[in-house]
């Protein structure tokens, strides 16, 4: 039998069916015999699912990206809530936007194309078709003092002052405080680069509360060091996507299973946008692994991903 | 009230929700309340809504890129069988992928990764990650020449000769047959850049069937003089979507609903990339009319979009 | 000796150096030990001035997206007036705006962000940063009846009309009278699709004059039969691209050199940002043939290329 | 006299002139009349001209993307031994791959195409097209370790650590050297998320060695408030240029001048790809600050803008 016969016998690609109410879950099973990216979307689906039903696996979630802004916070919640992830590397920026909207503040939606010199005027700030006011950084100032003078005062690792950070946040849809509830540490290298770093560093200034990342080294290798299996779910690439590599080329694991969701190409050589494969060669992703460069607004294809998941009730 | 105020009362952004065996519909309400390419995912279908249940309105499909093997067939049917749109402009590889699978071949998926050089000694040849191998071409072949010899034997506009191999078509799940049926014309401006115009040519070496695109301008005029509103969902750019937009350029009329699924990019200058906005200065498209680009991949985003106007019983 | 050993021994990466007032062509070759889109473009040189040297080498050059907007028109000519290629396909835009400067209109630079809205009401067009007023297309529209009466009045493949074109056209910095002048043949399949082919219909209402693409066929196929060897140089994809790579697919050729200069990316499955590696599998390119896929903005990057072809003296 | 009449008498697009042996400058001269990313690479030189011979401004550069893998290193030593900038934000892997070449190993040039699992095999690391051994890390290892015991044993801001380190590099093509040698202070706030901060957090389980990158906050924004004016040029995004933006932010200041070159792009909400007029609503950068996105591959773009600036012969 030649190549061709065996393609044409086990791989025919089916084109994809829509019907009246079709769930979700329904879409992506339709878009694993499809083509492009849709079949991107539907091996993502399956690749999660094969990590998150491995018990001897550890599971990383890289974000990076503004992520609440775009509204998927709730959608990480759910995750973690889940238990689909075990540990997640984030940028100090999703930190902060979590902080804003566990003390009451809100985005908004761009509805009308406002100029950005008006924005300045209103004191409103763009993150690209999405509004966040000025008023918004107040209030996680006026916030975080008061919860800064609870927190042990000391130098501390980025994950362990976001847990204790946690212990002292109520909305039950934030991010940080439902890691903290069920245990599922962060970490967060790059933290002196975010709005959140530099309330830490003015804080710093008279009290010994002081965050260093450099001490997160030791747990976060500890982690890998102790993973039987590891994977990885990583959108948006930046810091989160480097140091979850990075990890794995300073110890003698790989990842098995790992999922990429970025718009980022990979022509400028940038590691956001570089393709997972290229992972193999550095020994970040193991050479066995099915890997998924999925080229797609995360805001799209996550929601899908994670509601697709969770009609699957998967026993982790 | 300031523009703060006005912002924030009226265009909160909501976080998005997930649940067990959603529905795409449902998805797709949620992302309304969202930011970045999932409310512009939300507001293509509000805006096709409106298009879809506007009466007055010619509702105008351009259709670039390889969408058949992408496995958007059936998603484009169930447009055509629902009448969602009124005219279709197409680019002859469209033409020649649905005619390949009307002939009873297939496309098939790389589930593995293949050399390129394996490929044409396997005589497959490769759509991104997507295969077709040398025999869909023979078949096609051999089942055109019969079809051509029981058209009409004359020179046709491409929108002529497509009504006409419609006729001929069996397979119900066939984008030409459906439109055939359902009186909405393609038209296909480049269709001699097509393996399709090739066998069309090679046959008119002895017969008298002929195509010439040129005499579709009016035809194309006529519908665009005659329509009292218009509108269009562009798929990824390309001749298509400039001959809808040279349409309005060249009539009175500009279209009033637009919506652009696509993901190039604007930086270079081309036409598919274009923002639709920017064809506001030309009259392509109204200046008081909604627009969105939609950066997503169509075999992500068609489904997706379709899914959701089914499950809303549209009256059109 | 190892791999490795090769890897170090043959192909090290040296850093570009740059000084005062070196020449284009010595940064290009600065570039050639580099890595990236660096590389990437030494390497199109490199092609390219091997292409143009094979004298057994039928050259084709694929010309998509706005390119006389983007300032391309004489980087062009000279291309043509050197005979660094044999044959041009184009899109109809292309012809339309070389047209549009060939009768005295100018295109402009948009030094300040205006409004798509405000264009509109003062008649100018945006085309990215670019902007041509109606005007043009007035001037356009006045010069073309009197150059059509001048030409055979019988239906014409695309080649053959803008063959007589360029012998109507004054302007020696015009793409189609150079070409014409250097007999050099254009097609161009998407004719209908453009302002001059909406001309070209209007005129043929009471007129024999009319061109059919269809007629293109036969020429384009002989062109490849006749080729000992082939090249081509593709800027932006489209039909263009396309064309050129299915005549090397309907004849037993393939391309033995092949660059391509676009922003366009894969991931959606469409022509115009697939790899050309991927063209091996369909014949399109021959096994064998180096490629190179530069992602640049053409008004970057072909400048470069042809002052650097330009600076080499090349015999062909 | 209308808008259209203002428009035509000041901005006329000239096509592109190329020659023979024409340098760098005079191509860049060129591209100011043209359109698309041409005219926005002649006026990255025009704001950084002016930002250089302003002598009342500080000059950050941030630094994202595997630059001296793409070959740059050379280039942005130029920028630094000419004062073409004050400041450098940078990525920990920026120093690391300057550290891997100032110990005297290199990178690769990828000249055919490798498989993944083949380069894992033989201990090669890809970036895109570029190649890096193993062998780069044991050396820098092996390097590190001598250089760091004379170091300050103590906590230190990254600023104050990359300028000890500086005083300890021999090779004179050295970023980081160079630096030093000028008094240029580099910021590296992710340092913890690297090969270096990886050695450096090994090296402090037994010294009193440490970095810690929020101790760089106070510098950083005494630099910003001590600024007359200030203006960037920022490669690649990331963390670098969200640090600068965001020392702008928390200071009374805003950026007068900013260039910024990338290929990500803007949809889906990232830091990277946002487009500089956004900075505008954050007070990032001022709202009268003419700025430039210029999307292009830095390996192509950084060396022609520097080259450019060079022939200039600046006075700052």
């Amino acid at each position: 039998m030649t190549l061709v016969d065996k393609v044409i016998q086990l791989n025919v690609l089916k084109q994809v069916k829509i019907w009246f109410d079709m769930t979700v879950n329904e879409l992506v099973e339709e878009m694993t015999y499809a083509g492009f990216q849709a079949v991107k979307l539907a091996d993502s689906v399956r690749i999660l699912t094969d990590m998150i039903q491995d018990k001897k696996c550890t599971k990383f979630l890289g974000l990076a990206g503004a992520l609440i802004p775009g509204g998927m916070r709730g959608v990480i919640v759910e995750m973690i809530r889940n238990h689909f992830i075990d540990v997640i590397v984030t940028t100090g920026a999703n930190l902060t936007h979590d902080l804003i909207e566990a003390f009451g503040e809100h985005h908004y939606q761009e509805k009308k194309i406002v100029n950005d010199a008006q924005l300045y005027k209103s004191k409103i700030n763009r993150i690209y078709n999405v509004l966040l006011p000025n008023k918004g950084y107040v209030t996680l100032e006026n916030n975080l003092e008061p919860v800064f003078s609870k927190l042990p005062q000391k130098e501390m690792s980025s994950k362990e002052f976001i847990f204790e950070l946690g212990n002292k946040i109520e909305d039950e849809n934030s991010i940080i405080k439902a890691a903290t509830d069920e245990n599922i540490p962060i970490f967060c290298p790059s933290i002196s680069d975010s709005i959140l770093g530099f309330h830490i560093w003015m804080y710093s200034q008279d009290h010994n509360l002081m965050v260093n990342p450099t001490l997160d080294q030791k747990d976060m290798l500890d982690i890998a060091f102790d993973s039987k299996r590891s994977g990885a779910l990583i959108i948006g690439g930046g810091v989160p996507k480097h140091y979850i590599a990075m990890t794995m080329q300073t110890t003698p694991k790989a990842l098995d299973y790992a999922v990429q969701i970025t718009m980022d190409r990979p022509e400028a050589g940038g590691v956001s946008g570089a393709k997972l494969e290229e992972a193999k060669s550095w020994k970040k992703v193991a050479v066995e692994a099915e890997v998924v460069d999925l080229v797609c607004d995360a805001t799209i294809a996550l929601p899908i991903i994670v509601a697709s998941l969770l009609s699957k009730k998967l026993q982790n």
